[in-house]
């Protein structure tokens, strides 16, 4: 990958929007939204960047692969957050771990955790770099040092079974270097989360990421076939399978586990044939309750599409789908083997029953036809996966922008929503002055929806990890006070831990506690990350 | 429930047959399978039944639903494995527990817990008793006493939100017990494992059943939004929710955690509208191989037949669906509110192209029909659910009558089926004398089918379990040969304990006893099942 990636903020530093661009977004802004920007500040440059001496040095041993350079630790110093680009665009990279290994073999990995095992150093296992809830971030506090590990180097399809539909793949995979892979034998996992460009398969699986599908297959979870998983005190392979039931599942203490209790060097993933076939169709709603309702329906019909994802009129309009003040429907059809006419006339029917509208009507493309992303969808498409770039364009111009994430059960999202909305609004309003909330679905199951939000805010130079901290703790308490989960696919990281702690049982945090103490004696595997109180751990900056 | 359960074999004791039918058995069995049967034997008689004294006493503050009577405790004493109807069959009920509770509030089953944990009693949390793989016994070997804590009691839905589409029930509800009571605002949860009658949702989701869907939503893990267990060290309630990415899923751990963690007392579970549209056919193969590869071509199409069952020309025999050498697949689609026309075509196109054929047509029925069960499907579901009755039969002929059944991927398909085929037949041979194996897919996936195998033959009187135990060692020695798990969905409890400490990843097992020692400091929950080398628990016998 020779195009550089941006040391600070979001993907390839070319596509960081120059001066008169970022005016131009500014004047949008207000007129748009009415939040009111700064005038846009140049980025920082990387030689103008200060760390702290190494705690310490390369051991001999690792010397082929590690590294203390400047860059390598500033590269390695922050996920994607919006607390993370703030400090980074102020050039502030106080937390830069002391070193970066870049192992290309597991046996490297392996060597990594020794060394930091017997000298009392933390390991950050780091895959993109892409995490937005302080996952990869460590002071280490109580150690004598920090190392990120990187993952990137191992990335490589090492098998496909074509029979069985799957393969086995290393975890630093980006989602374009193992999609290139797969598709010689004519496959792909179909996982693409708003990351996909930059973000590795490691991550996602440490992180149970959402992904393409908006039901059944939503987590990533539900692709795995097995996990090879290293930890300080021991290799965790499972079987390759295709469901078991011995026991609880060794896949499942891997899946979600943040890089705290091991390092996921491979996985058997199962992949999925290109799609041939595809049905789709917008639908727009007046009202936003009637679309949860036909959302509801949907989700509930046994359907199942690829796609069924609800934008709220302000997401429509943020995302420029429509600016008609409609809601809107996304829905969409895929197969490699079947025409899907029939499934897709089945939803629009349920969701038309339920005063839908759809002017632009169905779209089916079969075998012959090009793949073209026109209309509505197509719109959503291209600014969901830009969605990112203009947060860190929007950290220039000195306005807030953040998402959260959740999932609830259908009866309670109603007053959920209501208060986000109600108190969203009025901490934006007391904190910044002003701002902006918009809501989606991004994966619905039959008994609930996983909304998504996004706010924008006019924020104050140099203050805005404070106000960022207390609007976040309204979003939070909100969620934990309507019974909805802290994070549905954002993972929790050092971010969402204190909400984590509130809702995960007190007893099973301590089995967290006593599986980590069995993996990882020590506790050098991201302290602080996750898992309470472990041992040398304590949670990052949370302002 | 009036109607008296056998104590020492399967279900009801008035379905067990009388002589004469017996007899005729017999004759069927020799002419149909070859395999020559003894003389009925008369089945034991309650009376006749002579247990140990208690080595405990009942407790003053549990005397209200605790009892050490003898008919409680020999209906307490074992599940229904093979070993133990043989066991029952011979009146040897040595290892019953020395208590039975029945608690009927939850409260009752914390006190058993905090009491047998101060007084080192062992509990075996008891559902249905009809564990096939040993998960109920317990000898009690290093424990003062073992108590059987009998959850039915616990049988109450106690909320349904019809929104949502989930309701809370309680664990000891056997299958009847809570579809009744689902029924009185139109829902069902569709979990229909063999043992539907007499097994409870606690038992399903400790032993992570497998039921009625033969594609996604296979085991009853899929239906579970949250569960509720008590521990002698406290209580793990997740959070009621659609979905979370929030760390490892509690949710996970008690799923398959065979009472060896926790008593699930309580679930919210996903239910759904009774289906009203159904289609279905059957679908012949003369060759076995083709017929496995049109399974797969389904499995792998994404349709998710509700039933995509694939019978063996020997099971095909056995279960009267045909008796022509054909193997035959079932195929099913249901719903509460499609027509289904349209995938069961596209499913039988694929069966059809690989050679199948449909002599009877497809058969659909909508909402006006009538629900009947005609046909090679009909036939199949009532020999299914009648299937361990036979057993019983069986044992008092003299004829050993076992299943076993795995899930492996497809690449690995095709040599575990030879390997099986050949040397159970050889082991039949050389232990038994003679011998029948069938095969059937009783679930499948993308990525790989859920085989299960029934066998017969010969025993020798008073020598049985010496024979099974060889038996079920070859089968499960190359069950782990040829990379296929231990169990699908009929858990590990005592039996297959052997296999699964070589199957689950050695840190794993670390991980499931500091889980243990965590939630279960002083070892007392169903010490031996499960968990290898749990406090004072070793495995129950294997022959």
């Amino acid at each position: 990958m020779a195009r550089a990636l941006s040391f600070w903020g979001w993907g390839y530093a070319d596509k960081f929007p120059g001066r008169a661009q970022r005016l131009a977004l500014g004047g949008r802004l207000r007129l748009g939204l009415g939040i009111r920007s700064g005038l846009p500040r140049r980025p920082p440059r990387l030689d103008q960047i200060e760390l702290r001496t190494p705690r310490i040095e390369v051991p001999s041993q690792l010397a082929d692969f590690c590294t203390t350079r400047k860059e390598a630790r500033i590269r390695h110093t922050y996920g994607r957050a919006y607390r993370d680009i703030v400090r980074g665009f102020r050039g502030d990279f106080g937390s830069a771990p002391d070193m970066v290994a870049l192992p290309r073999k597991e046996e490297q990995v392996q060597a990594v955790l020794e060394w930091a095992d017997q000298h009392g150093v933390a390991v950050v296992p780091f895959g993109g770099g892409t995490s937005v809830v302080g996952g990869v971030e460590s002071d280490g506090a109580g150690f004598r040092g920090v190392v990120s590990l990187d993952l990137k180097g191992l990335d490589q399809v090492l098998e496909v079974d074509p029979i069985s539909r799957a393969a086995r793949i290393q975890a630093g995979a980006t989602g374009p270097v193992l999609e290139a892979q797969l598709a010689i034998d004519g496959f792909t996992l179909r996982h693409f989360p708003q990351s996909f460009e930059f973000s590795t398969l490691g991550g996602w699986l440490a992180t149970r990421a959402g992904g393409h599908f908006a039901t059944v297959y939503t987590h990533i979870d539900d692709f795995v076939e097995s996990i090879r998983m290293i930890a300080p005190n021991g290799l965790i392979e499972s079987r390759r399978l295709p469901a078991s039931g011995a026991g609880p599942s060794p896949d499942r203490l891997a899946l979600g586990s943040e890089g705290a209790l091991g390092v996921i060097t491979e996985a058997w993933m199962r992949v999925l044939p290109r799609p041939r076939y595809r049905a789709k169709a917008s639908v727009r709603f007046k009202d936003f309750e009637r679309a949860v309702e036909a959302v509801r329906a949907i989700a509930q019909s046994g359907l199942n599409p690829a796609n069924c994802r609800l934008l709220d009129a302000h997401e429509a309009r943020l995302n420029q789908v429509v600016t008609d003040g409609s809601s809107v429907l996304i829905l969409g059809f895929e197969s490699a083997d079947l025409e899907l006419k029939d499934r897709l006339e089945q939803a629009l029917a349920i969701a038309l029953e339920l005063d839908g509208q759809c002017p632009e009507g169905p779209v089916h493309r079969g075998p012959q036809d090009e793949v073209g992303s026109a209309g509505a969808a197509g719109a959503w498409r291209s600014a969901f996966f830009d969605g990112p770039y203009l947060q860190s364009s929007l950290v220039s111009l000195g306005v807030m922008a953040d998402t959260f994430e959740t999932a609830c059960t259908w009866d309670r999202f109603p007053a959920l929503h209501e208060a986000l909305t109600q108190r969203i609004g009025e901490v934006l309003r007391r904190v910044c002055g002003a701002g902006f909330l918009s809501c989606r679905f991004t994966h619905v199951y039959p008994d609930g929806p996983a909304p998504y939000y996004t706010f924008l805010a006019p924020a104050k130079w140099g203050g805005e990890l404070q106000q960022w901290a207390e609007i976040k703790a309204v979003a939070s308490n909100t969620l934990q006070e309507h019974g909805a989960t802290i994070t549905h696919h954002h993972a929790v990281g050092r971010i969402h831990r204190p909400w984590y702690e509130q809702q995960a049982p007190a007893p099973f945090l301590d089995v967290l506690k006593a599986a980590k103490k069995s993996l990882d004696p020590n506790g050098i595997l991201n302290p602080g990350a996750l898992i309470p109180e472990s041992a040398g751990g304590r949670p990052g900056p949370t302002g």
